[in-house]
């Protein structure tokens, strides 16, 4: 017999299992603010500071002090603190639950999932205002990003699960002919297994959409999760594992299923958790240096990675030069820069921009792209909606070094500030910089610099951008690669370099579609074929790789 | 436009993909010798006796030097030579011949595998004789399993890797409503990418059947595989490697997608090659030694193993002693106990064994299973059938030490023995040993010794016995797990102890299913879930972990 929650979202599996085979447009929870009541923004700011002056009630098993949340980038004290308690006793937990969990069944966890994430969806205002002030992205952003885009990362992540457990059936009779003797009949029994127990680390820049898919795909294959949120944006993580854990018990299974595990910067405790026997899955959102740690050390586990990346812009021609300059300018100042799809490098050769118009020198685009991000900053209220506030103070020492640097070598062509808030004086908000680098100057446009930081490298000619972009993206890792030309061979060209680089490309986007946006059931994030993620998001090996199948046969009757 | 040979097999493929997902029994190619041809079993003789005094004929670059054929386990001189390539030549040939092979698609890939897996079952028997004289194998055996039943697991690894990429759309075109204005339309193209160059290392003791599921995961998915034969197993991949260059050449690709890297076993050269950054895959099918090398110091590649365990047989109770005798009898001699699905370990406690007819002793189950491998042994025709020929002479001092240590406590319930071969005089074929060992005594029973040894171990209670089972496939890993009980509380101990080891689970094998046989298309060979096996063939994830997804975008027109 079906449970009750699979068969309440048994539709909704199906359609979005449908949206991942074609990839066309979908999305199953509402983008539209308006969607989620009229009032909705305002209870979700209520809903947000209740938590303030308070314990963050979790009744998770080995209590062993509080930790505090971190302050907002906007300047609010989040005065919450989060129960810590002992990793051995959390994965004691989790292991106990884990037998009912794997008889429960493919459809069953996927119902459950399912409701899970249509619970998140009823507080996604809450862990709105959250996300905002943990991450520093605007409110809008904050709801859209790590609200209904997060979502649908999650019920993505269990569809394919689902899919891919559902190619596997439960019983089978297996009936060989044996000549003129009566066949052999076996009976067989196939059932998934879970890896392990699953150390999910979160991400500082955003918490919800880089955990949701991890988190989703770990439980629907029978894994349970431990959650460990970046110490600087707890807030979204604990209400999404008080959410799980509520609709767990409330469907008949152990919360200890899902489980949150807090630390501070000062005391962290990921590494050790990581290198234990009993996990078997590792999913780390983060930096460079700190993916590669688990992948070299938590040999036991099986390790996905969001690392980050140096991507790159190569402009060869365009039919708009002027949507060109617009969309850019919106690429580079969305989020400040702070995420892990922004262009870092944007490569123009000397021979210029061919346009309808006429060819733009790589000078001329310097001026023109800081000119329109200016443009695009100039309304103040605006201005703080697009490039919300810095995450962490580094980012500003980062944007502060840099800006020194540019000075000496005369290389700024557009100069970073800081920008007033209109309602948190304290914000954290500076414009993007924008740098002229010399082709020369490799460890200047060949780190990643998370941030408002880009810069223009001229190039002797297009084939050297690509080649150049190409070198970038296969040694340092791209998420994105951008592309504007209008000539075939070059779109070739590109598409070749994006196929050996194992890179997203987009060409020509001068309108309404950024590349910092990537669309659950339609666009891969990330493709495992290069430094920048050892994990696509969501593609069967996500899912496949979570799980196992282990059979038993016997003598049919 | 479909590639004829997608056309020619298309219908062949869908068939496998439906057999995968219900997992009843199905088959492509013939276990019957007599669908060969009438003479098929002296022309194979023939055709591989024309290997014989010559060099081995394959087109490759990089040509160093030769290397020679290892002599048969039966005394035959195999006196063939074949072509040591540069490894460096033969990676940068296949990276050359990549790009089409991407550029081919799914569809295409998966017709001409299927086609490649035609012209190896056109020549199975050839193969049988070159997989008996490597394997040590009798030709029944090595026809069967190193004929149909490795090209089975092929063509299943084409089809699970067909159906997997099958799931990714070419195009798509993303259309998303944008209020009252005109919707976003994006265009979307999607490619599967390989992971890189595959590197395939062959075992010597069924060098066909480990190897051809691992080398079309590999080639349907894009990636070129070059083929490594175990030093002593060299002419069955050769003659693979050699009909796969010849199919893709004469299908319009550049055979250098599979190639033969050949080396002797003074100057092996897998682990050179291995580290290279252009290999993006292993397969190793080996001891535990050899795969923990590559797993742990490969790291730019995924890496896919087939190791050694200990097979645990837990024996209770049984409706059917005799037959259950009869059944492990085979069980333990065939083939010598040279697969990775033969049991090494009994365990029965000191309860006894219950049957209908009274309970039985572990010291009398010991005398009743020596005398029923006895009885199966009797005829010496039969004999040299089952219990084929010892593939290492390693082996056979592994059984002399054995003996020897036996002699001096005691505990051999069974002696192995020469057995003459009435065809070839200077086979290597030696019959079973059973040892009685006690439960103190781990490190007896708790080490895989391949070959025709196996203990008896006395244990306190039947619980006792499943404990045992659990630590031992747990900690060494397990590909198969016996257990004889009628009793259902027993059973449900047996499957939570299976579901704990992720390990395959058989009941109550009595009558002519084997546990060391595995059916491709309804058997999951290994799960991935312990020691003994990185990869389960043929799982999801085994193929999925192949390839990335790239996608381009851009405005539609």
């Amino acid at each position: 017999m079906a449970h009750p929650l699979f068969e309440k979202h048994q539709e909704l599996l199906q359609r979005a299992l449908e949206a991942i085979r074609n990839r066309g447009y979908w999305s199953a929870y509402s983008e539209n603010p308006k969607s989620y009541g009229d009032d909705a923004i305002e209870e979700g700011r209520r809903a947000f500071s209740a938590y303030f002056d308070a314990q963050f009630y979790l009744d998770q098993p080995g209590v062993m002090g509080r930790v505090n949340a971190a302050p907002s980038p906007y300047g609010l004290a989040l005065d919450i603190s989060y129960p810590q308690c002992s990793p051995d006793a959390l994965i004691s937990a989790a292991k106990g639950a884990m037998p009912a969990w794997i008889r429960a069944g493919a459809d069953t966890r996927a119902g459950v999932c399912a409701e899970i994430l249509a619970r998140i969806n009823a507080c996604t205002m809450e862990i709105a205002h959250a996300v905002m002030h943990t991450t520093g992205q605007s409110l809008m952003m904050a709801f859209q990003s790590g609200g209904p885009h997060a979502q649908d990362r999650g019920l993505e992540a269990v569809a394919q699960a689902w899919g891919e457990m559902k190619q596997v059936p439960g019983t089978a009779l297996w009936e060989k002919p044996q000549g003129k003797n009566a066949p052999l009949r076996i009976e067989k029994r196939f059932t998934v297994v879970p890896r392990g127990v699953a150390l999910l680390l979160g991400c500082a820049t955003s918490p919800t959409l880089a955990a949701y898919p991890a988190l989703f795909a770990s439980l629907a294959t029978a894994n349970p999760v431990i959650v460990k949120p970046h110490p600087a944006a707890i807030l979204p993580l604990a209400i999404t594992v008080a959410l799980a854990r509520q609709t767990l018990k409330e469907s008949g299974f152990d919360p200890s299923l899902v489980s949150l595990l807090v630390d501070d910067s000062g005391t962290p405790v990921a590494k050790d958790v990581a290198v234990k026997p009993d996990i078997g899955l590792i999913d780390c959102a983060g930096r460079a240096e700190y993916g590669e740690w688990f992948e070299e050390n938590a040999r036991q586990a099986h390790v996905f990675t969001q690392k980050s990346g140096v991507n790159c812009v190569v402009i060869e021609s365009t039919g708009d030069y002027k949507g060109m300059l617009r969309n850019l300018a919106v690429t580079l100042s969305l989020h400040s820069g702070q995420t892990a799809m922004t262009p870092r490098t944007i490569l123009v050769s000397s021979e210029g921009i061919k346009t309808p118009e006429g060819t733009y020198s790589p000078e001329q685009l310097g001026r023109d792209l800081s000119l329109a991000i200016s443009a695009l900053l100039e309304d103040n209220a605006r201005a703080v909606e697009v490039l919300g506030a810095i995450q962490s103070p580094d980012t500003v020492t980062r944007i502060d070094a840099l800006r020194e640097l540019g000075a000496e070598s005369g290389q700024i062509l557009r100069d970073s500030s800081p920008v007033p808030h209109p309602q948190w004086p304290e914000a954290r908000v500076h414009s993007p910089l924008l740098l002229r680098v010399e082709v020369s100057d490799r460890q200047l446009y060949m780190e990643e610099r998370l941030g408002p930081i880009s810069c223009v490298v001229e190039t002797a000619t297009a084939s050297e951008s690509f080649a150049i972009a190409e070198r970038i993206m296969r040694e340092k890792g791209a998420v994105t690669f951008s592309v504007y030309s209008t000539n075939p061979v070059m779109q070739q060209l590109a598409e070749d370099v994006a196929i050996r680089a194992g890179v997203a490309l987009s060409f020509n986007l001068t309108g309404g579609l950024f590349i910092t946006q990537s669309a659950a059931f339609s666009d891969y994030h990330g493709t495992g074929a290069n430094p920048s993620a050892s994990a696509s998001l969501v593609d069967a090996a996500f899912v496949a790789s979570r799980f196992h199948v282990v059979q038993s046969c016997r003598h049919a009757g």
